[in-house]
Formats: C-alpha cells, structure tokens, sequence
C-alpha cells in the first residue's frame, strides 16, 4: 500500500468544479476504506481571486499555475477549465511532472485525445476521461472495460441533453423547434449561444471519443458528420408520430468491413426502441457488441453534480492504481488503424417531405428521379390538397448518402417540386 | 511487463462455458493488443469426457480437477458451472493455489461472496463475478468503480428475464400468467422447473449481490425477501394499463437511514420509468446515487454470448492487472456494515383488489379498516356490478408493511369480503 493522502489540484472552478469540490468534500472519509488514503483538494486555480465563492475554502484557491505543477505533494490534476488553452499545456505539463490527469474537456480530447494519451504513457501517468462523455453515465470504462471481450459494431448515443430536451417537448407538447429552444433556454438547459448544441457540434465530440474507445482506433472531430435539428418542424415530428415513432438527435458510430462511420444527425425512431424512451434533457447510450448484443447506458449527460461524479469516480481509479503501483493500467486502447468510410458511402434510410405540384404525372416523375438515383421508395403518403399544391412524404430503403444527395439535387431543380421541406435519416 | 500468454482452466461447459470458449477462441489475438498477452484455454474440466461436443478441441478436455488446479501454467480459473458443491470448494482451492478467478455463479456468491472474496484477499488474487448479475450487463464494475465517488441509495432492477418476457405477454398481448409461461417455455426462455424464476429466487440472489455492491455492505440472499409473479392475472395487468403503468417483477434494495432494504416483488410502475420500456427478455438496473442522480444499465441477463461477454471483460481485466502486477486491486469493498431494515417496516404504496358485497356502507367499512390500521387511500375504483359482488381496486399511500399485512388480515376475517385477490405494491 502507498501514501495516506492523496492531494488533488483542481483547475477550475465553474459548475463542474464545484460539483467535484462538494463531492470529495462530503466523501473524503468514506473513500478512505475505498482506496486506502484520504482525498484532498489542496489548491484550486482560478481566474478571478476576487470573486466571490459561497462555501468553498477560501485558502485553497490560486490564479497561478505554478502553485499547482510545481507543488510535489499534489499527485492528481482534475482539469474542469474547458476548452483547448491554456487547458491542452497545462495538461501535457502535468502529466511530464508525473501527475495523473482527470478531465471532462471533451472539445479537447476529441481533437488531441492521442497526443495526452501519448504524454501519459510516456510518464507512466493515468489520463482519464470518463466525463467528457455523457456526464454521469459510465461509458468509457464500460466500453474500455466491461465490453472489452467484444468486437463493437455500433455506438448510437443520445448525447447532448439540451437537443433532446428540445426534441422531447416538440414530440409531447407539440412544440414548434424556437418555441421549444426558447422553453430551454429559459430553464438553463440551452446556453445564450445554443450553436454546439443545436447544431450536433457538442454530440459529434463525444461521438469521436467514443468511436475510439469502442472501436480501439482513433476518430477525431473532423472525422464526424454533423447535422444539427434546426430544420425540424412540428409537422416532421408529426408524421413520425403517425409512424409510431419520434425523432431523436443521434451521434452513430458504426464499424463496418468498409470503414468506420460517424455522424451526428436527426433520426426518425422506432417508439420501441430503447433509445426511444430517453426523455428530456436525459442522454443514453447504445452499444451493440458481437457477444453482448444490444446494451444500453443511460443517465443525466450533464450538470454539476453527474458529471462530477464521473470525474470522482475516475480520481478513485487514479487513487487505486497509485496504492497499488499500477498507473498507466488502462491506456489508451486505439491500438489499431482502421479506415474511415466517406460519409458520401454511408448507408441510410430517408424520411422526405416535400411540396409538389397537385397535376396527374407528377408522382410518376418523382418516382423516376429516384429509381435513377438507385433510390428505392418504400413508403408515400400523399395528402388530399385542396390547392394547387399537395405535400408528398417518401419513405425510402437503405441508400448511400451522395445517391440521395443527387436526387435531391435533381428534385430540387424539377418543376413539379416547389421545396423539399424535410430530409431526414430512419434508424 | 509480465506474461506473454496467459493460460485459462474453464470450469464447466454448459451454455455459458460454450460461449466463453467461443469469445475467448475468436478474440485472442485481438485480446493480444489489449492485455500485452495471448488469452488461452488450456484446459476445460467436464463430467462426461464421452459426450459428443461439437467445434471444441477435445485435447482440452478432462474431467480430473487435479489437471487443472495443480497445472501451474494455469493462472486464470473460469467458474461457469454452477451450484454450491464443488464449485465453492474448487473455487477456493483455486484462490489459495494463487490462481485468478472468474465466476457467473449468483447462487454461490448471493450466500458465500463474503468468504470467497476474503480467500482473494489472503491470497492477493483476483475474484470477479460481473456475469452473476444481469448478464451481459456492466453493473458491478460500474457499481464499484464508475459510481464510487457516490452514496448509492437505490438499486432497483429487472434482473429476470424469464419473467420480464412473461410479464411482457401478458402486458401486450393479453396472455394470462400460465399461457405466457407456456410460451416462454416452449421458446427456451423457461426452464422444465421454473420455480426459481417464476417465485423471484434467481433475481434475489441477484439483489443481494448488487446491494452488496452498491451499499457496500455485505447483503446475502436469505436478507432479501422474495415474491413472485404467479399469482399475477391478466385482470391486474389490464388495471395496471387503465393507470398508464404495467406490471414489473423488480428486485428493489434502498438505503435508508433505518437501514437495507432488500426484496424482490412484482410492481406496478409508471409506463414513463426507464424501467417500464425493458420488454422481453432484456434485463435492466436502475441506480440511484446522490451526485448521479438516476442511471440505468440495460441489456442481455443471460444467454451464452452475453453472459460470456462478461466474463470475457473480467479475464480482460484480470489479465491486466496480471501484467502491472496489481492484482486484487479491486476487492471486496464491503467496508462497512449496515443494518438490515426488517421487512416489516419498509414502506410501500399498494394495489389491492377484492371482490366485496355490492350492498350500501361496504366501502364505509372497508376504508374504516384501513384506516383502523394507518393505511390511507389515494384512489378507489368500484365497477358497476350487476350482480350481489362488486369488484373493488384501492390504491394506497405509503404504509409499512406489517400495517398493510394486519388490514389484510382484517378485510380477509370480514363476511363482506369474499376475496382479496390481489395485492400488488406501486412503485
């Protein structure tokens, strides 16, 4: 067994910050039995000194960088600062210095997750990560872990709360896409800028990071398609309740013989579906592996206190493998290269909605548009219109996504097809 | 670095032991990458060396326990046979030999866990049971490890899935309880004796496991108390569907201030839970902690390849520990000892329904007891009868049980009430 103490800095200080403060605050003792030492956070930095922080130990906080790398008795560093600088040097500092690493910065690794994990093998350190996706849903040590026995094919997470909250009140309230932000916005779930979210920017980087883990070759941000929900109507939402299903903002990772897959996009869901049953700003992730078949992570995706314990969990981890000279026990897994597919490649099914004109014929020529594109129809409803104009739904079989951007293109330069209102990909 | 091949005694070749074979036969040299070592079966001990068993390499085969535990090129020991005699001997043969182990045995850990795991810590070997609980599923890793920064207190699962598929029949097609047991029969999903499914013995020893992991308290089987789903018709599942609930068979262990509360019993639960959208066979736990807040595991409980999933997973990170020598790193972590809470004294909300005498001041009278005993009523459904009976459904606040047991007993003793014919507790 090792020390009798294990002192933490902690970089940071925002509502992730607090929440580890509060948490290894009121579970020091209890995680002594755990791992044999008493946590500490010894010194915590922040930019402001002056501000004022309601129950936290003035004493421990610092603005220099210097107190906390340089100080010998802090073993763990837990980075909750955010994004790419100062957070990336500090880190790399850290873990050259000796220093086991916890982070929840998931802009961060998802770009320069090798380079940290590289540092932290070179000095035999722990770098750690569990909250840099989903918050408090275990996800990484399961997929790193647990499910280590399995070949992954398929990562398909819910993963950005404030999207799904959004979704959730369109789907049940009926809610048009702004009325429904507004309402988010309002209760704290959006931020002031709601751009990473709405737009599936936040999903995409926990997308790659877990493509990583579950695929052990390594998938970074720009790899990842991302389409937000913006464009989603209530009338979308609508028909897919008719086909007693919902949409749901996805990040889709897949392993196929021809390359790995990811994207982040707007998918039509089977209700059946666990996935389906996610609701509001809550995240779930669903993996399939050969031996374990269907398995699925769910839980609150962000928030001080969830993604709090995810950080505590992985400094317990940390704390273990030092009393037991282990470090460096799980690294960083991508021990192999496999391809990336071209997103132009990638197989879906589509949910269109579009205005045509109201004539005889005009079915046919859609039709034919898409049986040139190899785009096989597998659904219509086409509603009564009284107007001039009707809307004509599609649902199509499975097709390449550059097949479907060329019939779109076609249709979008018809006559006949005054908008192409919705395209949406079905699980 | 330690060990170029890590060689593996499999105890057992039924179902679980097949699949294990079959993992651990295809994954090895991907496993090489992972754990620094080739993963290996060199021996698997069998009752009967004559059976016919098809795409397994009979060199491997002996049914001499002295073949496996004095080989000393032997590090890891897979328990999959099951039952009391001669697993636990040969387990802790095993353990003092020094050898690693591995175990899906529920019934054996669910009554023996706490001496086993004492056996691995004098010995300084690892003992690991994730496929004992829920399969497939992550839960004692994350329960340990993922969720350890949290006081957990509540743990409540679908852990059968025998009866999961039961109750599902019943819920979506109408079955009564013997004609969806017929099914689940026919189809391999019940045993010839379905008593320990059916009376919620299996998920027992499954709660008591989990408590024990989540409390950190030792929880053995005889604590949990234990009610099945027999008696469970579709008449209340229809009811149960009039509530937008369905019916569940859970195991439920909490941590209260009194004390654990540990217990598996059919309830009825809002069809908006996490846990209600788990159909058929699929297992799932739902875990409360307080920083978390609510997560929940979902998957496979049982089958070959799931269950052997999870073994797989702890090999994975048996072998690892192996090469950082870190061995035992995760103990037993039953640290402290709470108090059992008799069941008597758990509060719970129930559905009752009884056939009464459809005559004036009956419900004055019944209500009077419940009253009587501290039970108080949130709802009271009476249909039209047209006969001399009427049927009456109570929906109760939360009362302990031994109250509820003493009004039941009253309202049983009384010449208005002919029939009490289901009590059935609300989540």
């Amino acid at each position: 067994m090792g020390k009798k103490k294990i002192q933490i800095g902690l970089l940071g200080l925002g509502t992730v910050g607090t929440g580890v403060y509060k948490v290894i605050g009121r579970r020091g003792e209890e995680m002594e039995p755990q791992v044999g030492a008493r946590l500490e956070i010894k010194r915590i930095l922040v930019h402001n000194m002056k501000k004022e922080r309601h129950g936290i130990d003035q004493r421990l906080l610092t603005d220099q960088w210097e107190d906390i790398v340089k100080d010998k008795d802090i073993d763990i560093i837990i980075e909750v600062m955010g994004g790419m600088e100062p957070a990336k040097s500090m880190i790399l500092e850290a873990l050259a210095a000796g220093k086991h690493v916890v982070s929840a910065n998931k802009d961060l690794i998802a770009e320069h997750g090798e380079e940290l994990l590289e540092a932290a093998q070179k000095s035999g350190t722990d770098f750690l990560f569990e909250a840099a996706v989903a918050g408090g849903i275990p996800i990484i040590r399961p997929l790193k872990q647990c499910l280590a026995g399995n070949e992954i094919d398929e990562v398909i997470g819910i993963v950005n709360g404030t999207t799904n909250f959004i979704l959730t009140k369109m789907f049940e309230e009926g809610m048009d896409f702004q009325e429904a932000l507004d309402m988010a916005t309002e209760l704290g779930y959006a931020e002031a800028d709601p751009t990473a979210d709405v737009e599936g920017l936040d999903a995409g980087r926990k997308v790659a990071i877990m493509a990583s883990a579950a695929f052990r070759s390594r998938v970074v941000f720009s790899d990842v398609y991302t389409e937000g929900i913006t464009k989603i109507t209530a009338k979308d939402v609508a028909y897919a309740k008719e086909f007693d299903s919902l949409i749901k903002l996805l990040g889709v990772a897949r392993n196929t013989a021809q390359g790995i897959e990811v994207g982040v996009y707007p998918m039509i869901i089977d209700r059946n579906h666990p996935l389906a049953a996610v609701r509001d700003s809550f995240n779930a992730v669903f993996v399939h592996g050969d031996a374990v078949g269907d398995t699925m992570f769910y839980g609150r995706g962000a928030g001080e206190m969830p993604t709090a314990s995810a950080v505590v969990g992985d400094v317990i981890d940390i704390a273990r493998n030092m009393q037991y000279h282990c470090s460096g026990r799980i690294g960083c897994g991508c021990y192999r290269t496999l391809k990336l597919k071209d997103f132009g490649e990638v197989k879906n099914r589509f949910f269109l909605r579009m205005q045509v004109r109201n004539e005889p014929g005009v079915l046919a020529a859609i039709a034919n548009v898409f049986g040139g594109h190899k785009v096989s129809i597998e659904r219509v409803i086409q509603r009564k219109a009284k107007a001039a104009k009707a809307e004509l739904v599609i649902g199509t079989a499975a097709v390449k996504e550059y097949h479907m951007q060329d019939a779109l293109k076609e249709l979008g330069s018809m006559d006949i097809v005054s908008e192409v209102s919705s395209v949406i990909r079905e699980y």
